[in-house]
């Protein structure tokens, strides 16, 4: 099961949400070869706005790996304008989605290119090589699967209603993906895993981000029928998430917010997980609820693009299965 | 039948199209009281691009009458960035339409407010309030009638491919305005018409921004319906348009591009036609082509603000009908 610590040049993929999720893909894109690195992202934030397909994750994915991501927020592009914007707010229309000026032509170029009958997929691949873009970034799948979540202050919920408009405050009770049991994992994601040496789950938020890529017809099962090695980082440092509702949401649904709670909730899918040092103190119980689980504790907070490429190193170094 | 000199406020009808008829719309706003102007805008030229719904006769003369337009091109707005324009260009699509990203919030609320099925009326009554225009801005119709142009190098053209794309260059051989016969002039429109004392055709393109006005259902008839004077500009001087096609497309269709085929054009319909200077010649053939046409000659460019206001002044004050 071991990923041989002599094989410098694996495939890798990695499943990725947002910011997170892309700080590491990125880390990854930068020290593996050009095409050693396919990035399945989730798709289940994707939602309609002034006629446009918006992929948050897709874009944040492909701006981060572009690296003209804005390296304030995470997502958007750096230096972008906001005239357009303004503008709107000066016909009175105030959209709690603020869209940059250069970032709107992504969303141009996407919904006309779906118009047109190009796959999720297609267009992806189109908007990576405009933007240089050495690695392969999917869309985990083609078919609409959109996350939606079930508050106590205002009933259901879409994604971006519930994360941008109300900033993740409302309480979650419950959540569901409108399209499960329908909608398929894509053919080159299932593809990218046949033909991967390493399964990476990304620090994403596990309930929000890699639970709507797992969600997927055939998702699950091509991961549990890999060959190799598939680990996740946690997204938790100390029970908190580095930003995002990820400790929250895992709280409000009876989930315990830690390194113990991420291991649970990934049981049965990975090999390895990796911890911040911050959770040292856990590994003794993570022993005890997961004794088949590789543990590699090291720093997990990526605040410069070195961290990026130093994490990314010591995963692919990493021997797993051999602690 | 003549407008009395007297009267100091009349309320004015204008029929136009871009920027020529936006100018005359300008001064008459600036000089009449509030709300004592309708501007009747030709959307013949509306079309879909980017899944949005653009009126580009209707924001010529929003933005003019709002002071906001661009004063180098007469259209778009002044100050307008095109980041977006440029990432579009950097994904490889270049768009023959340029797009400033403030114009587009334009577009963005008109298309939003369409698909919510609010009418191109309403609409355009929003977007005016909010860009604080006094004056009433009335598409011409709220139902789709679009200008078609029939060329001899490329065949059937649609109007901003005749336009923008091929800038003017075919040869127009025909033209035809698609819904011709279903669309209808909106009541708003022929309610401005009752109630006015003047009704002024701009200088405007007859066969590409007034004539796709007149072919509406009710609208010839409402002018002649009028117990007012009716007065045209001519957009010709000295037999050349002051920008776009009006005289050479006059020329391709065997029509006089002159005066006289301006006072030919519009003949039955008007009871006064400005004139330019430069075409002080023609007034004795004009007296003979059209012996009951009043004429007014005097300088019909506009280049500044003041042109503008002296030309719609010296048009109130004309007492049509007493020459």
């Amino acid at each position: 099961m071991a990923l041989k610590s002599t094989d410098l040049n694996p495939h890798v993929v990695a499943l990725a949400g947002g910011v997170g999720g892309a700080k590491l893909a990125h880390g990854l894109a930068r020290i593996l070869p050009s095409g050693h690195l396919t990035v399945i992202v989730n798709t289940g934030d994707d939602f309609a706005h002034r006629g446009l397909h918006i992929s948050p994750d897709l874009d944040t994915v492909m701006y981060t790996l572009g690296e003209i991501a804005n390296p304030k927020t995470g997502w958007g592009l750096d230096g972008d304008t906001f005239q357009n914007f303004e503008m709107m707010e000066h016909y009175g229309v105030a959209p709690w989605f603020r869209l940059g000026d250069r970032d709107l032509a992504t969303h141009f170029v996407r919904t006309e290119g779906l118009k047109n009958g190009q796959t999720l997929t297609q267009v992806t691949q189109q908007l990576s090589k405009a933007l240089g873009i050495q690695q392969s970034i999917l869309p985990a799948t083609d078919d609409s699967c959109a996350t939606v979540l079930d508050t106590q202050e205002y009933g259901r919920l879409e994604f971006q209603e519930y994360f941008v408009k109300f900033r993740w405050q409302p309480t979650v009770v419950g959540i569901s993906y409108k399209g499960e049991g329908e909608a398929r994992v894509t053919d080159a994601a299932l593809e990218s895993i046949a033909h991967a040496d390493l399964v990476v789950i990304c620090p994403s938020n596990p309930l929000l981000s890699v639970e709507p890529i797992l969600r997927l017809r055939g998702m699950r099962e091509a991961i549990q029928a890999r060959r190799v090695p598939c680990v996740a980082l946690s997204p938790l440092i100390d029970g908190k998430a580095v930003k995002g509702p990820a400790a929250k949401l895992m709280g409000e649904l009876n989930l315990d917010a830690s390194v113990i709670g991420i291991a649970t909730y990934y049981a049965g899918l990975i090999d390895g997980l990796v911890i911040d040092t911050a959770d040292g103190d856990a590994v003794a119980e993570l022993r005890k609820v997961a004794p088949a689980l590789s543990l590699y504790v090291t720093q997990t907070l990526m605040e410069t693009i070195e961290d990026r490429e130093r994490l990314a190193g010591e995963i692919l170094k990493w021997d797993i299965g051999g602690d």
